[in-house]
């Protein structure tokens, strides 16, 4: 038997209906190239995403279409969102950082009709415009005046399209299983691979981030993860529902100065946003001697969080919350309900660098290479596979994929602990765990212990060839300027920190680590380029 | 085109499953009639789950049967709502303060297979024994030394039939569109009406509710709605995702002395009843010197809530919530997010009596006589009408509905202004609003306004006839013993409070108030009572 409930899709246009009805005087404020800090409200946005729809329609783009965007966070990409989705077509937020040959890759894996450009990417395209056989025109995120020239055909303006478009629209009645985004994921090796997610599980995980973020009508966001990243974490749909005040920073995201000021004018208490970025934050704030009084909670993730981004922060007034995902599954697991006051402040400090609380509407399990389930117990680590409405479950246009058993289960490609309350800890990509002797060794563990050194910027560890035990771990550490750290002192750190069998056995300073097109530490090109070094032990 | 994400279905078994994995250690503490103080745990919990889900299957009990409860809120109660609803059955919660007769109705209507009851309620049914003709057997829920003396044949008792059983059960895997829970409505003419629930729309409510009540794992939850009562308005639902420790009352739900040392002893953060319940802790506290310091928050439902209770529990340092919901919506509206330091005292006052905002999951909208929107200013009232994934679609088994509209809106049979924020206040029952010379005039308000009065227990205004202006309202107040309170004082009351001509034309003062089987004032019974009252004006 069935129940007697009415059987409303969980939609993208749901999510709009509501902010604009119920939030219509919440403010956006958006950095923006041709504007430095243009505010508007939500019914001003969706007015506005309406005009865009028709411009979309009266371009020729149609239902299920693939739309690229090339673009930074800002309020014309918030449109773009809601237009593209809610008229049933695809948004497919491109990375920029990838390198050209990516790009290349999957705007034509994607097929993609249309793509919204900022003025800044624009020239990127030009690189590539005999080769994007699918779009039918690029569309320039900007007004008439910052038009820049370019020697394509088929370049629209922005705003010189929505100027000519009607302020209604009818949406689409949409199916809650259609897709809505395409986001690929930079893997080391191989091509990207494309996520394409629907309307049903970006408005499940709206519903959940808003309460493991903790988000409410009064709280201003700045979202500093990425909207051409997992949708900025979802973060922009979450503030459609509590009515959150956005602010969208535009290209200078990584910028401690521009962060500082963009904080303390509008009154931000919450925002999102990998570590670097609150290190440049951080940096800035000691430098200046500026604060952060509104900020009340930053959530980091994409990358551990060094227990040292954490104690700065407290002593700033700003609660750290833990996340981590990945484009698969946008949020696995968070930290927020770590009670200091109980847990005291060592088990505090020991549980709040890991990765955070299993959240409803993800299954987790970890297993060993014949997949047999591990206990949580905090000390077994093994493959970490997942499941549930929020994981995809196959890649786009990829028959097979390695990733996802038959089981039903995606397999991350992280190694992990989980402990008996389920909490995460990552302790390595499984390509880059050193297996020294048959026993494994996390390089992620080492380079938190190396970053926490006073006078280290970043740190990368690597398995190097070793006769006796097969494999053996290589810091490779970029220092401070203007400050003396031998070799001997740094591996003297690690001392009482880890086990000392997993020590490493050498240190190199350099100048530079090298990084994949999403800022993360290219392992592979440090395999490659440490191949054959020798390890003076 | 479809997303690829992984499908899976929103079902209760996946909270349950998600609770006693991350929450295993979670406290589960209840008031029974045979244990004082009952302690124990999640994992606890759904471990006698599955013994109960064994037991069900032994004996006979089928998928898709409805299982009856007629029980206080306790830890049983707790176990049930999972076995049944994880099994792929329909917990139909009877409310057991119902007129016999409407017991009977139920019980016949739903076709309850088998009906879990209280010690307390066994008489109940004994007087019913030959009329329940659907059911197989009654279990009393208690353990075997606390058994009642019975005429009734094919009575079980609940901890024999658990003690029996496997903590191993197979859930089956279930569709989220299953009818999950069955909860009748005491309309205040004809029979009781079904609203049946299902897997899908109890999740959503859950994730919902967990940031809407901003509930986390720190929080210890004492839910005060009834368990028969639309479950708990979902409190036990978002307590097994946050991990929230919950403590289960009992059946001393109104008395104000076991609920201080409920709450100070368990040290409750969270609670959540109706206004009458706050009143008797109020009172109680103010008589005993007693505090509540663990206590945060409260949410108030189910009528009106005086604004003398917000303020008397603001000196306890309570912040008190406001929710509007109906058994056919669960919550429709929801007020946590008001920012007194931005509003003002005398804003603030004004807006925290109203029923909240609209949350989202629930569209709503006013209509006048002809069907015509209204606007959202906060002026203009008309008949509330929703719908939205939250909202039932019909009643179980009743062909057409009335206040289904063909138009997939359901007519909450309230009368409600809306601001421009979502805002709602409900004005009045539509059958109890007064007309006055064809002027409306909302009974409600004129009732909050009396019971602000420090004199005043309870109050009722209903209107009655009036030779020129067709109706007018009486009012009927309980006052307090030991007061003096005259006729004109008290209509006095109102000067300046409500527009003049809103003040009513009489005022008497009466021992006690009619109440439904839901504890709702019964107008229906007093306007049959007064329908020859003569106007002294």
């Amino acid at each position: 038997m069935t129940g007697q409930m009415i059987n409303s899709p969980l939609t993208i246009t749901s999510l709009m209906a509501f902010g604009e009805k119920i939030h219509a005087d919440t403010e956006i404020v958006s950095v923006t190239i041709d504007n430095s800090l243009f505010r508007y409200t939500f019914a001003d946005a969706f007015r506005r995403a309406r005009r865009l729809a028709n411009a979309l329609a009266r371009l020729g783009a149609k239902f299920g279409d693939c739309i690229g965007t090339l673009a930074w966070n800002d309020h014309r990409h918030f449109e773009l969102y809601f237009a593209v989705n809610c008229s049933g077509m695809i948004c497919h937020t491109i990375n920029p950082r990838l390198f050209l040959e990516q790009i290349d890759y999957i705007i034509n894996h994607a097929e993609d009709q249309f793509v919204f450009t900022d003025v800044v990417f624009l020239p990127l395209l030009e690189k590539l415009k005999d080769r994007l056989s699918t779009v039918k025109g690029i569309i320039v995120m900007t007004d008439q005046a910052h038009m820049p020239v370019t020697s394509m055909t088929n370049v629209h303006c922005y705003e010189t399209l929505l100027a000519a478009e009607s302020d209604l629209f009818n949406w689409p009645e949409l199916n809650e299983l259609d897709a809505s985004g395409l986001c690929y994921t930079s893997g080391t090796t191989g091509n990207p691979k494309g996520v394409l997610y629907n309307h049903r599980n970006t408005v499940l995980f709206a519903m959940t981030g808003i309460s493991v973020l903790g988000l409410g009508k009064n709280d201003a966001v700045l979202p500093m993860a990425p909207m051409f990243h997992v949708n900025a974490w979802g973060i922009p749909y979450c503030s459609v529902v509590t009515g959150s005040k956005i602010v969208f920073p535009g290209r200078k995201m990584a910028d401690g100065e521009t962060l500082t000021s963009l904080i303390n004018e509008e009154k931000i208490t919450y925002s999102a946003g990998v570590p670097t970025i609150w290190m440049a934050l951080l940096d800035y704030l000691k430098q200046s001697g500026a604060t952060v009084d509104s900020l009340r909670r930053v959530t980091t993730g994409g990358a551990a969080c060094p227990l040292s981004i954490m104690e700065d922060f407290d002593k700033y007034g700003v609660y750290t919350d833990v996340g981590w995902g990945m484009t698969e599954s946008t949020l696995g697991s968070y930290n927020s309900d770590l009670d200091r006051s109980v847990l005291g402040e060592e088990e505090f400090a020991r549980l709040r660098v890991k990765a955070g609380r299993v959240i409803y509407g993800i299954e987790m399990k970890i297993t060993d290479d014949d997949n047999n389930e591990l206990p949580w117990d905090g000390e077994a680590f093994g493959a970490l596979k997942i499941r549930g409405p929020f994981v995809c479950d196959g890649y786009f246009k990829i028959e097979h994929s390695k990733a996802h058993h038959a089981d039903g289960w995606f397999d991350t490609g992280d190694i992990a602990t989980i402990d008996s309350t389920g909490m995460l800890q990552i302790t390595d990509r499984r390509k880059d765990i050193i297996k020294s002797g048959g026993e494994w060794i996390s390089s992620m563990d080492l380079e938190n212990v190396a970053v926490d050194h006073p006078f280290v910027v970043e740190a990368a560890v690597i398995g190097v060839h070793h006769k006796k035990w097969i494999e053996r771990p290589l810091l490779l550490v970029i220092k401070h300027p203007n400050v003396e750290l031998s070799k001997e002192d740094m591996l003297a750190w690690f001392n009482g920190k880890v086990a000392n069998w997993w020590i490493p056995d050498d240190c190199l300073f350099v100048e530079e680590l090298p990084h994949t097109g999403t800022g993360k530490l290219s392992k592979k090109d440090l395999r490659e380029q440490y191949k054959d070094y020798s390890l003076s032990t």
